[in-house]
């Protein structure tokens, strides 16, 4: 009988594979991963699938398989200010720092950075990650060019005014499902303290007409509930709320400041929280109510926000981070287990951005798939291939990265962005884009 | 003018170099690092030395050369235990898992734990640390063959007596300048909770007697302050002073509850406190006054506690740890900055173990040194080499490291550590090694 056609387009041979039986996350060995087209057609033992049917065949002998890594919240150009805002309090880092340095962009500065943001995204193991940034064309052109897959938000503030939001919502029309469904898009107001009722209801209105959600900071501080409180009567959320935001589905960033009223109320809505507790830790914002949100059905996700906060774009290390920060704060080593902080990463990625497809290793599911060397010395016993991974892998440990069926990373190379190349071009920007002009600042944070 | 030997017996090429200029810390770039026996003999600009004077030359190009990083305080052979404590509280860490999970230990496992130990710190950039453990010869015998250098304490519980107590006196004595210099030895009793006060008071009359210093762990949570207040009537540092212990150089683990008072006390003496705060946030035991302990002038280093709480060796990352942990403790973004972070690194772990000569990259200086790449997308742009150190390398950035002017790790690769055999000899020994069986506990937790 004579067969032409491979039967699968990929075949992913030999590695152990973090899946997900009964609600738990398990390890099991020796699989391969058969993919046909962008999703996984079957996960076998060893060698059940006939090499011959592969058109490509990837030896992933002694690999981790895992779900590509979500970065739920995330400002991927700000790489381009990587370790410029060392050791402020927060009111510096946006008012002397981050605001002044961003008003130096422009729209190809952001194409450069959202490529070396995304390259370091895929050296570390994210396949999916939902940026909150300006000039998103050159972002959702570097998303379509690199193989990546993103949710992306044009940001704005209330002061722009209604029309530079529809310059966002027209955004969101072009690219939603763009580079062939990898792209989704949100509106992205920045948040309460920086968008009014008005503004916020005007955004509201715009994502149902969309069909589309919100992603938005909100309660980052308490200090920023404090002032919510004080001029508006009510907590960001609830000042949400009444706007008619929480009416699509929200992606709330940080929530540190959420109450046990907010949490009674959002939990009532299709709303996600993402953390980041690299930031909070960094620029001392205190840590959120994870484990209230989780109790009362929120979904919560992990994001790494922009680096000019947590320096690095490694969901891997916010993972740990977020397990570590809990339990410090709540003085109980057994809160945040090993089993919550995967569902939180990979369940609870999928579900913030709503993309139910992602963040799960099964047949059907898209493949996006990082593979993580073991052989380091900082890996072995394996007696606990959950804690390895939670506790002892690092970026450095990932080899090869799939993303939508397609190679994005082999065996530690790049295969669709040009890093060096990459590196030059940010290189000649430089000087233009770190002077500091505390008068040409974006916005101003209240205090 | 004929010249048959060479200057320099290595010469490390074209690197950048941090270095500690009018106490600050800063990054050089393009020097050469030349390097005589086990000293650094110059650091030049790139090409001032002739190539042909040295015997080996290393192109490190593109690479950051740190001083070795020194791990203050582990228990080196816990590797063998990596992952089988997780998600549990202090009390049961030791009971139920570390104490019955050390009876089963015989000593040659110690001697395969060490290397693997071992092995990961050189992968992670560490050249020196300082041991708290059992069968201490066979560490000694790793360190040996591993060309690193360690500061070794036989860890002695009071309940095991006097002759138990000489025993670590004559490893002690046998060890001390052993392996070319590279080993010293501390007496290393347990903790005042598990050795009486007539039992340290004898300790310290021995470390008196050898001219030598003592590893203890210190007032590690409140409950033990509390426990000891009620016990003794004194907190643990005041234990320790009323039993001599501090007349003798004293390296105190961990002093999370540490009082004002305690540190007021202490800083009269030649002590320092190791900081491990992986563990400190993975088991929530709280945060050290180590901003207090600093401006007292005590002395403090880095550690990386073993892998049964830490789960890694990486004292990178534990750097990372202290500062975030510190921030986020004190509520304060401004504190625990990038030079001190790296002041308690270096020049802290050095003071730490009384070992002047490391810690710093400087002519004259032992030559322990680990080489970074620096061209991962996660250390783009290098505005701050120094916030790109602290917050976005890792420990899989490590490419070459050099300890007592040895190449121990080259372009990746382990050269005195065969890991494939040290893995493989483990494995046969792990099912033994990992019963728990409560009555065989080594100790017990006092709460």
């Amino acid at each position: 009988m004579l067969q032409t056609l491979s039967t699968f387009d990929l075949l992913v041979v030999g590695c152990d594979v973090l899946v997900r039986q009964d609600s738990r996350y398990i390890v099991v060995n020796d699989r391969d991963i058969a993919i046909t087209g962008n999703r996984i057609a079957a996960i076998s033992p060893a060698e059940a699938i006939d090499r011959a049917q592969a058109r490509e065949v990837i030896d992933a002998s002694g690999l981790l398989a895992i779900p590509g890594l979500i970065n739920c919240h995330t400002h991927a150009p700000m790489v381009l200010f990587r370790g410029l805002a060392e050791d402020v309090t927060i009111e510096s880092w946006f008012n002397d720092y981050i605001w002044p340095l961003e008003s130096n962009e422009e729209p190809e500065d952001i194409y450069w950075g959202a490529l070396l943001a995304i390259a370091e995204m895929i050296q570390s193991g994210v396949t999916t990650f939902a940026d909150h940034y300006f000039f998103c064309d050159q972002i959702a052109e570097a998303v379509t060019e690199s193989g990546m897959r993103a949710n992306i938000g044009w940001a704005v503030f209330g002061h722009e005014g209604e029309r530079k939001l529809d310059q966002t919502v027209a955004f969101a029309q072009r690219w939603q499902g763009g580079a062939g469904g990898r792209i989704t898009t949100w509106l992205a107001p920045h948040s309460p303290y920086l968008c009014d009722r008005n503004f916020l209801a005007l955004t509201a209105q715009r994502a149902r007409a969309l069909n589309t959600g919100i992603h938005i900071h909100c309660s980052e501080t308490h200090d920023q509930v404090a002032l919510s409180l004080k001029q508006h009567g009510v907590t960001p959320p609830a000042l949400l709320q009444q706007a008619g935001v929480l009416d699509v589905p929200v992606l709330l960033a940080h929530g540190i400041g959420l109450t046990p009223e907010d949490i009674a109320m959002l939990k009532d809505y299709d709303v996600a929280v993402a953390q980041c507790p690299k930031t909070y830790m960094k620029l001392a914002m205190g840590t959120a109510p994870v484990r209230a949100m989780r109790e009362a059905g929120i979904v919560v996700g992990i994001g790494t926000d922009g680096v000019v906060s947590s320096n690095t774009l490694d969901v891997l290390e916010q993972m740990r981070l977020l397990a570590l920060d809990q339990k410090q704060a709540a003085r109980d080593s057994t809160t945040m287990p090993l089993q919550e902080v995967l569902a939180i990463a990979f369940a609870g990625g999928a579900a913030a951005l709503h993309l139910p497809d992602i963040g799960e290793l099964a047949e059907g599911k898209l493949a996006d798939i990082a593979l993580l060397r073991q052989d380091g010395a900082h890996l072995f016993p394996r007696y606990d291939a959950i804690a390895n991974l939670v506790y002892s892998a690092r970026a450095g440990d990932v080899d090869t990265v799939i993303c939508d069926g397609k190679l994005l990373m082999r065996y530690g190379r790049l295969l669709t962005i040009d890093l060096p190349r990459v590196k030059a071009e940010i290189a000649r920007r430089l000087q233009r884009l770190n002077q500091r002009v505390a008068e040409k600042r974006l916005a101003t944070y209240p205090t």
